[in-house]
């Protein structure tokens, strides 16, 4: 027989009834039930019931025993009374009598119970995370994660893409986040950066051929911590394509994310055809360019209904030809009490308050910005919005660019509040034709909106000939349930076209040299037309396992403090250490 | 028709002339016969022939075009005549004349041609790496890597093993090479480390138990440069089983290493059941730990048939009981010339000379040893070796622990100079029974050998009552052709057996807590058995590929001045970063 096990712990049926087996195990749970000892073996497979009674051999050895210990057992199989069996687990048919134990590794006194679902402090968990990882809905998501890494890798070859590793140290890239360094030893005061993103050298894979390239791709940004990312490192799903135009991207993804969800999504509904978004809509309908599409309302622009009228606050507003009022639709919501509750909801994120118009059972619409500006109107705002008798509308006001924020906040608000919102659904969209620039209020300037290292819409005739605030780029995000997912664009793969891009956002030809110098000497050397995408691996996890933190989906993840408790990272090192890396600490006495 | 390619340059046959086609790619080579312009157009699936006489509007175009200029082409498949076929390529039947061309990237003059062999530095290879990597080899073999690796994945997967990613920002392992550190900007002073190899995260993930788990796992060290080993990164096979022996560790490895060969060995023949060789075996016989079995030759201790002979510089030797004396086999090599070659060979090594007995065709055993010794004496060599005439036998003599090495090499001479060495095939072995430690002689102290992690054979027992250095580990490699490919060991899981392992080799229970926390304090919440290994990917890609830098097998490789010359890697930084991180530079004025 095995050292170990002749079977797992998941692996026992009514038809191994009579054999003599081997299982080893954790000590999930230890019973007393009128004198015999009871323990459910766990391990990663599953988990069998065993039991000694005092006539066992064994009986003084389980005795000892307690929760988390690595035991191994010899003993019989039996099927269980009809009245005993566990239809809960596979193996609820039988029970092993144990006739004897070995004790391969006591435990100490647990900081964290694995049986049970008692809550503990994430500073606990963090530190014992090999105890919380046996948990079992933590050890299920972790293995999900693998699932779905397993899952895009599979259906990405099966589109025809091939699998790279590109280098983790390496310079500084070009994302715009902070980097993490590292010192050379043998380069005295240079440095390398881990990859904020293979970027460049997904893009230098094109130009050497490769035509359709992606990695589970490892990368690191030294952000402050964000509730929404880990800190440190992240995954992500990264794709670049040779002659191809957005539509090839388009086909080439779509069908990998929708399978991808479809595998997991356990009967919820995944969207077939991901619509296409422009941004600009985007924002005037949802206000946001990642909207939850599980919801359904709809904003809009009914500025026309308000210009002139007798509500003075918009009406003035409007005089201005930058400022509009949106309708956000509030079906079901048509009461004095629910657009105060809303009304008190936007004071408290800071605004004046939500204007409103309710339409009470069998009444006309109602409330102050209603009284003002009369029935006709207010019928026609109803007709607009498609609403009706027992339905309201709330109003945001003012120059979009400020508000709309604002108003995306509304519109969920209002759509969580009135139960709008199917959880049980995956809704998935391409947001596209991103602005290519934006003005940069604080250093009145044009920046690059998104990644500067996409085509803008119309090429170099557009940077040479159009305002720069109007020219779109081939620049597209998937959004799923309110979350961004994935983000691409089609690259700039002229360098004249480069530089001019550049040049439009202050820079020249020189910091293009300086900060991309590998790539862009690369476009002068035979340049494919090429894009791609990359896809937030941790969040589309998050995203099916139905968790709100990373930390649920990440096996050894770093607290909000960017520190590992388990292993003790970052910590100090040695004055040699430091030597070899000719780098002295520079630590502010007074910090 | 799409915008730019209907049909790769690796997809037209015969069965598509008469098709109006669009194809992009690299020109790959243009000639010019007879007036007509002939292109290979070439990209990552193949290469079609296209041609424009002076009568096609494309003619002019094509022109201008130069090598690597990226186009892309509108033509008409034509099949070529019989005797202009080429049956070298896929699309060698057939040619496309060409009705418009499209240049979607220029190129400058090249530094390097892609079309033909030419060898270039090697700084200008990876400076111009794109160009390079378009190269018929090179972008091979990284293909072949590529597919290496799913081999390796799928492989593993269906062996029962799950896929995770361990964390790459971490604390220092204790592979006992250096770390690259990673200052933490929220922890001034403190740093992060890059793993050395996940060992601590795989032990902690059977504790957390995971009972399966693999990785193609980036590693990284901060070495000098070494010819095998490329600097900064480089990637296993990273495994660990839980509740498993030695031998369940090899059942499970061993198809799978056996697999990937086989899968890409294009019918060279690869070991089918691995030989176990014990160290010590291993050591006496090829005289290294890592022996390339393709070459047949085994050493033998022949000290009996010395001692007290009339040679006496070994007979007096053999009087102090730690020499030996010990023969490689030379089959074939019975000629004054070759042993005279070998005796200077051993010379430029730095030896005194390589001992011989030399039977020439129809002759006695001769030379200086075989004269001092006698016929009797130098008719048992010769039995023992099982050689005959025509054959010789070389001699290494002293204290093994000294000589090893140099017999190792001088059986890999001897053979590779007899042409005995197939090179045509794949020989592997496991090499078992490594020493738990060594006696380091300069710190007159003993040392672990290998991995502190490994279980010592015996356990607390041997460690507590066995002289240290007589026990054995179980520790084991996989050799292939003379490389170690492949390391692992069953661990030492019993806290107890660790912190006594550890005082063996001069280490407090302290510093295995600093060190090692994380994991110590995972053994004593219930810890399984467990055991692993990590096979070296790099280094099995380049014995597949056929190829003996590492930099040929590699997407983007550092230079052995552990520099990106195509990112311009490792760079200055600007001092606000460094004050971000808390650090200054510390250059020696003098350096």
């Amino acid at each position: 027989m095995h050292r170990y096990r002749s079977h797992t712990c998941g692996q026992l049926r009514s038809t191994d009834v009579g054999e003599t087996v081997r299982l080893s195990g954790w000590c999930h749970r230890i019973r007393d039930h009128g004198g015999i000892l009871f323990v459910d073996l766990r391990d990663h497979y599953g988990i069998t019931q065993c039991l000694a009674d005092p006539d066992s051999p064994a009986f003084k050895a389980l005795e000892q025993c307690r929760a988390e210990w690595v035991i191994r057992i010899d003993g019989k199989v039996k099927g269980r009374d009809e009245s005993l069996k566990n239809a809960k687990i596979p193996t609820g048919e039988v029970e092993v009598f144990i006739t004897e134990i070995e004790v391969l590794g006591p435990a100490a006194e647990l900081p964290l119970q694995v049986f049970g679902d008692q809550e503990y402090p994430e500073e606990t968990r963090l530190k014992y995370r090999f105890l919380d990882l046996r948990r079992e809905k933590l050890h299920k998501n972790i293995m999900t994660r693998g699932q779905v890494v397993d899952s895009i890798r599979r259906r990405m070859k099966d589109t025809g893409f091939f699998e790279f590793q590109t280098p983790i140290l390496t310079a500084s890239s070009p994302e715009g986040a902070r980097d993490f360094l590292v010192p050379s030893r043998i380069h005295p005061g240079k440095f390398y950066a881990l990859p904020q993103a293979p970027q460049q050298y997904k893009q230098l894979l094109m130009m050497s051929g490769f035509d359709r390239y992606f990695q589970i791709a490892p990368c690191f940004r030294d952000e402050d911590p964000r509730a929404d990312r880990l800190p440190g490192e992240f995954y992500q799903l990264d794709l670049e394509m040779s002659f191809v135009t957005q539509d090839d991207v388009f086909a080439a993804v779509e069908p990998v994310i929708r399978g991808v969800f479809e595998d997991f999504a356990e009967g919820k509904p995944v969207t077939q055809a991901f619509p296409r978004i422009p941004y600009a809509e985007s924002m005037c309908k949802y206000g946001s360019d990642k909207p939850d599409l599980r919801n359904p309302l709809v904003m809009q622009d009914v500025s026309e209904h308000f210009r002139g009228s007798g509500f003075k606050v918009f009406a003035r507003m409007l005089e201005d030809a930058k400022n509009q009022v949106w309708a956000i639709p509030g079906p079901g919501g048509g009461s004095r009490a629910f657009c105060d509750r809303m009304n008190s909801w936007a004071q408290s994120e800071g605004q004046p308050g939500l204007g409103y118009i309710m339409w009470r059972e069998g009444g006309e619409g109602a409330g102050p910005i209603a009284n003002n500006i009369g029935p006709e109107r207010t019928a026609a705002i109803r007709d607009a919005l498609g609403l009706k008798e027992g339905d309201a509308a709330f109003f945001v006001a003012g120059d979009p660019a400020k508000f709309v924020k604002f108003s995306g906040l509304a519109r969920t608000k209002v759509g969580e509040e009135l139960n709008l919102v199917d959880k049980d659904r995956f809704e998935l969209a391409w947001i596209v034709d991103f602005p290519m620039y934006e003005w940069n209020e604080d250093e009145k300037k044009v920046d690059f909106s998104h990644n500067p290292f996409s085509m803008p819409q119309g090429g170099l005739e557009a940077l040479e000939g159009q305002d720069p605030l109007t020219i779109k780029a081939f620049q597209y995000d998937i959004t799923c349930n309110g979350y961004e997912i994935a983000s691409g664009g089609i690259r700039n793969h002229r360098p004249e076209a480069m530089v001019k891009a550049f040049e439009i956002a202050g820079y020249g030809e020189e910091t293009v040299i300086e900060r991309f110098g590998g790539m862009y000497r690369a476009f002068q050397y035979g340049a494919p037309p090429h894009g791609g995408m990359a896809a937030g691996v941790d969040r589309i996890v998050m995203l099916i396992c139905g968790v709100t933190n990373l930390r649920e989906i990440s096996l050894f993840p770093m607290n909000q403090r960017a520190e590992d408790l388990l292993m003790g990272a970052p910590s100090e090192v040695t004055p040699r250490q430091l030597r070899e890396l000719s780098i002295r600490l520079a630590i502010d006495p007074k910090a």
